[in-house]
């Protein structure tokens, strides 16, 4: 951030008086310029014992697997976001369940939250941010082609709480990836 | 947004090519501005059978009573903040606990995530955002001079289930206050 989006002046990085962290600050107006970090909201699309996955079509991490998820909208709900993410990215229409996952990356000033979905239907297909979606048995997962450790960490902690027979809301922190 | 923070050029509102949202988007240079909730992190602060509350100083809703929780800052987790918010409002070092409560509130871009803590001494008392800090038995807490909608949520959520004796996780959306 070089200038203010209120006033266009040039802004200047100083603790506002009263606060703890540096801020953008605009001398001419006075406006602070608060970072906040994003939410990624997405699902967790379960049609009886298959997971539906979107091949990306897009960087970072083109032609590998994720769940459908993106950043969260001002004005609609987390489930909402949920949602229409999953509708964007693999035209598939969903019944948002539980809040399955919460997922903190502050290196990137993230927070994943990863929902439990039930498909409506099988009228699904690729999105314009996807090259391709399908349905994956437990079994035909491509462990080693998902896109980010946070769709990982979902569909692990998935399966393993399916196979105990009981899902419980996980939450954890990922560290940077190794250099 | 007037500028473009990014060259200072005056921004237009425009659907970007293969969005579906309308953007703050910089003609000079291209940059799009996205716009996304914010989350506001807190803790239930436990301290026995009590439960800290802090009264605002500042406003919104200076003079009523809250939870300590405000916005999440870019680099850290979910918990850290709520933590860091606990020590700014009410110098009070806790032990943040599960995830407890997520209410939405697409009416102002706001998710709030509230979280169970423990209380890790009695060494507290009101930072620069509280007129005073205080610990509440359930039958003193003072209802009809809360803050936010989400505190109360929270709180009422919290004494059913202790009541009950099982706490589980709360999510729901919060619509705009009537007229």
């Amino acid at each position: 951030m070089n200038f203010c989006s209120q006033c266009g002046n040039r802004v200047v990085i100083t603790v506002p008086p009263g606060d703890t962290h540096p801020r953008h600050v605009c001398p001419a107006c006075g406006t602070i310029h608060y970072q906040n970090p994003k939410m990624i909201v997405g699902t967790i699309p379960e049609w009886e014992s298959k997971i539906l996955l979107c091949r990306r079509a897009i960087d970072p991490k083109r032609g590998l697997w994720t769940l459908p998820a993106g950043f969260m909208e001002n004005g609609e709900t987390t489930a909402q976001g949920a949602a229409r993410e999953t509708l964007e990215e693999a035209n598939a229409r969903v019944e948002v369940g539980e809040l399955y996952s919460l997922y903190n990356l502050p290196h990137i000033n993230q927070v994943y939250l990863m929902f439990r979905a039930r498909l409506l239907d099988l009228d699904f297909g690729p999105g314009a941010e996807s090259l391709e979606v399908a349905l994956f048995e437990e079994k035909d997962i491509p462990w080693d082609r998902l896109a980010f450790r946070t769709v990982e960490a979902t569909l692990r902690a998935y399966f393993h709480d399916r196979r105990q027979g009981r899902f419980r809301f996980h939450m954890a922190d990922i560290a940077p990836p190794p250099k």
